[in-house]
């Protein structure tokens, strides 16, 4: 199973006083701008307490978001198996962590994500530096075309969510997931792995 | 060609007053709940004029919340040609929308259409109610089918507007507009018209 971000146990205190600092260093400097380093000063802590509650920057980043996912473990869940089911297994585990107790906080970072500015330009940051690559090589992608695929299957997840969690459009908000997996899941594999005449130059 | 709404001339003064009415009626009211008559006397016109300057109530509603387009219109057109098109065809109308001078009221619909609850809801009973059955109508499509297969494109289309125009995520974002026609096209195409198995019982 895909672990949730940011649920890690410890001292509530000292997790929280990390993640207001590490919000404020990401929303003042960028991602890559805001060091782990400052993030502790800012929180009065040591930077290896950092690591020790939230692993990697991309996990603290995660957590400051309050993501229900770490895309990348959904990717690699959903790459983890036959080549031509990833698109299956990806809608699939998707859909299983927004229709459980993560889906509330995956709406609030979707408006978030949307509703302002700085966090718009963020969450590009954090998709463009930290993700698109990094699903690429998992994905075992070419690289010439990865991250247009990888950002094409994005862009019907992102709708998904939108209909389905955000808006709450009906029959898509209470269809079953499976049939939604029906759906989406060729759709998501075909954005992957498929030949996509006029997206690319024929091989 | 698609007529971009809410752009009548007219006395920008009583349009203004009315647009202001209106979306104060909608908000406290309702998409059902608020009248033509109830609005103009809000803006302290006759009745006539609204239509006059607006046409019908979806048409203010739209204008309302600034939509670049008639998501009718965008259908009647894709509807307008052979069938094995429709996917392709909406896809490239919505892009030549959303690409040109309507994009920037498209992204502030989307914005706040996700971004605060009154605005969700309205959406949502604005799409329920108006747009879903007459699409499915417009398209011909089976009854019993027609609304899951519009929302499942509404869904592509939705995350498309969002990964290109919102978050504006490298390289959807500058993508030609074509590329993005060759691989949304057969995504809402199937949506719409080909067997879904696993969605709908087959035939």
């Amino acid at each position: 199973m895909v672990r949730r971000t940011g649920r890690r146990p410890g001292n509530p205190d000292t997790r929280e006083a990390i993640l207001i600092a590490a919000r404020s260093a990401f929303a003042e400097k960028g991602y890559d701008g805001a060091s782990i380093r400052a993030i502790a000063t800012g929180a009065g802590v040591d930077p290896a307490l950092v690591h020790h509650y939230f692993g990697t920057k991309d996990k603290l980043f995660l957590a400051t978001m309050n993501s229900p996912m770490d895309p990348l473990d959904v990717i690699e869940e959903a790459a983890n198996g036959s080549r031509d089911e990833i698109g299956i297994r990806f809608v699939r585990t998707f859909l299983h962590i927004w229709d459980g107790p993560g889906g509330k906080a995956g709406v609030a970072l979707l408006r978030s994500a949307v509703g302002n500015e700085w966090a718009t330009k963020l969450f590009r940051e954090f998709i463009v530096t930290q993700i698109l690559r990094r699903a690429v090589a998992k994905l075992g992608l070419d690289p010439a075309e990865g991250e247009l695929r990888v950002v094409l299957a994005a862009s019907q997840m992102a709708g998904m969510a939108m209909t389905r969690y955000v808006i709450k459009v009906e029959p898509i908000a209470s269809a079953p997931a499976e049939a939604l997996v029906a759906a989406l899941g060729p759709t998501v594999q075909r954005y992957l792995t498929e030949d996509l005449p006029g997206v690319f130059p024929e091989a």
